[in-house]
């Protein structure tokens, strides 16, 4: 990003350095993001949507195509006469990011093509419990070895990244804490790096800060500059879109407002404090507020980070919560009463986030979605018991669009955003 | 701001328009925020730090001091032998704009030089009771007449801005909200500029936000990229800084933290919700916990908007706040006690907002300048037992540098934004 500050430099006038090259790569870049974040397009509304004339794009174009980024292709067909304007399509087989995502339950890996497409994708269970760095890796790097080993010859990976259900610091991808994970302090992104062997450092991301990406780049939040995006899984997690630029913070852990406390002296968190919307929102607090699970008696209540006793397969999970969701739908009266409790907490943070940032939209990921679906008339209501009237009235409440693959897709945005600012260096690789 | 998928244009190589003209305009920007907001600074410094050459640096200058906003001069004294770098100058006494703010308690109006320096300033107490908008812009505009008069013929109104303590939507200066002052849908922007007749129009914003900007432009914040700023009067305004920009939000309405709901079922708020951090926080509960003031029965408290029974002078305000806090420094149980509560109730609200931001830096601005002075240690508790420890590890908690200042600083900032992201504009103005 180009900050007010900095100036501008055109070696033809101010002899300045070596402009030419800094704008065609900015410019490259912007032509690859329209390409990449709205798929194909001609060169006609290229030329209209960047502002640049028609010599130019085709400049760019051919550089981009020379880069084996995107291919330009006759329109299939033209209600025009004259001779029809190329369409620039982005090279989605052939380039390629990983994608991973750590979840509580979930480790998936995908291969996703430029253009944001999903061109492969492997799962497995994770068992709750601590966080085996090298097992975990291990999955991971082995899921993109069975997919590059499908991959033609002449695909080529350029980058890597995952989403983990956590706080990542800003920089060097090390997990500094995960309740629902139990990891803390993990290298994560260096050690999957190291084990993919692709000699490509990973990115990380907060999984529920790279689906708010997710939904902001190409789900039902395209085009709103200011969203917040709620993630349900075992805990909550959040990412924000303010002023169209993901909410990081000072060290990378923005948009923690799971542990934001609703319920001073509430529920106990994972985190250590009490009241957190995660405490009350979160899948414990719906599970046995709707007799799924064994209640837990407060003196049973275990310190953050000491193992939990096991309970039976099926009391817990994203089943699980559906299950509570469609029990309340089809008339069962404790499965109605949680869910009335959840949405009362649930729209009292999601005021307090309102009155906050004044989005223009709300969006429920995960198992939120299940949750908000069935718990809506609650939100609204304590929306407008605490949100201020001009905060809330052009506010949109929405679902994920890109469900359970936000985070990945995400992932995915977070691994090509290095080509999208500079496709050179890809050139300079791919040739080189 | 150029945004990442704006292309840049050069006409040399593209063809694609007035990009030389473009550029110069930009750079003439960034040399003059450079100067604005860092103080004289010489040539040779601005080479370095714009990363532009020396004879560029020498054509933007000319050209700012032909517009008449800089000056250049021979620096006192050099210890260097050759020719010494001339120093550029803001032109502060000459060039200004007229900064106003309206407060519940007080009506204020500064004329603010170039660089930020308060040439002149008129104050009025204000009574708390319903917005008159005619008698509160003729008095602003009254001030304005007053300071107009003693300035020197060649001096240059360039921009009027107002704080306001309320919602204000983006654009058209409209006050939405603002239950402390009793307005609500006031049309004060359109209004102020009419009766200060300099043909200027007068942008408007929340004062917490333009105390933030301030802070964050030369105050304690300088330099900060994140932080959240807290502003205390009658009611808990605030202003955040995320990635270096104000957020805004959708409308114009962000950093209402204020409204946050902190105490769920909660004292009763000015905004017609209960527990928000302002009802906890704010004057009123301090002076009622303090026994200041005359506590009011539950059945007392009036709806919103309605006239409040005239209290004693002397009873509330600045000054009412500030005798508590120095009651309770001297002894005083009730004040001790009193600022215990509040501290309590600020700090699990800063503990939220540190969870939700990830801030590098908190400051207590307005009258919560003196009560976290006087509750520190409440704050610093609750941050302890409700931030999560990488959130808060390398958080700064911060008192106000401007103090009283910070909301005429801010909307200075605002009245000068034009003519730095074009100071040519103003050359126009001036020249032609």
């Amino acid at each position: 990003m180009i900050s007010d500050s900095q100036p501008l430099k055109e070696s033809q006038t101010m002899r300045a350095g070596p402009s030419q090259e800094d704008i065609r790569r900015h410019n490259l870049g912007a032509l690859l993001r329209h390409v990449h974040l709205g798929g194909p397009i001609s060169r006609a509304e290229l030329t209209s949507k960047m502002g640049l004339n028609r010599s130019t794009i085709m400049a760019l174009t051919s550089d981009l195509t020379a880069a084996g980024l995107v291919r330009e292709e006759l329109p299939r067909e033209t209600g025009r006469a004259g001779r029809p304007s190329l369409v620039v399509r982005p090279e989605s087989a052939r380039v390629y990011v990983f994608a991973f995502d750590v979840g509580p339950d979930r480790l998936a890996a995908a291969r996703v093509g430029l253009g944001g497409v999903i061109l492969d994708r492997r799962e497995s269970v994770r068992e709750r419990g601590p966080f085996k760095l090298d097992e975990l890796t291990g999955t991971l790097a082995g899921f993109a070895r069975q997919m590059r080993r499908k991959t033609r010859p002449d695909t080529v990976c350029v980058g890597a990244a995952a989403a983990v259900s956590g706080g990542v610091r800003k920089g060097d991808g090390v997990v500094r804490f995960g309740p629902n994970l139990k990891a803390e302090e993990v290298p994560f992104g260096e050690e999957l790096g190291r084990r993919l062997g692709l000699g490509l450092p990973v990115s990380v991301g907060n999984d529920a800060n790279l689906a708010a990406l997710a939904e902001h780049s190409r789900g039902i939040g395209a085009a709103v500059r200011d969203l917040i995006y709620l993630h349900g899984d075992v805990g909550i997690g959040g990412g924000i879109i303010a002023g169209g630029h993901l909410l990081g913070g000072h060290d990378g852990y923005g948009g923690e407002v799971g542990h934001m406390v609703v319920n001073p002296g509430g529920r106990a968190c994972g985190c250590g404090s009490n009241g957190c919307l995660e405490a009350e929102v979160g899948e414990r607090a719906l599970l046995e507020s709707a007799g799924r699970t064994r209640q837990r008696q407060p003196a049973e209540q275990e310190p953050p980070g000491q193992p939990r006793e096991p309970e039976p397969p099926g009391q817990r999970g994203r089943d699980a919560v559906r299950a509570v969701v469609e029990g309340a739908d089809r008339g069962d009266i404790m499965a109605q009463d949680a869910l009335t409790r959840i949405g009362d907490w649930l729209g009292l943070g999601v005021a307090n986030l309102v009155n906050i940032f004044n989005p223009e939209m709300v969006i429920f990921g995960g198992t939120l979605r299940e949750i908000y679906l069935g718990s809506a008339a609650q939100v609204r209501t304590q929306l407008a018991l605490h949100a201020m009237a001009p905060q809330r009235e052009r506010l949109r409440l929405r679902t994920s669009a890109l469900g359970d693959a936000a985070t990945l897709v995400g992932a995915a945005e977070l691994a090509f955003a290095h080509v999208l600012s500079d496709p050179l260096e890809v050139l300079a690789r791919v040739t080189g």
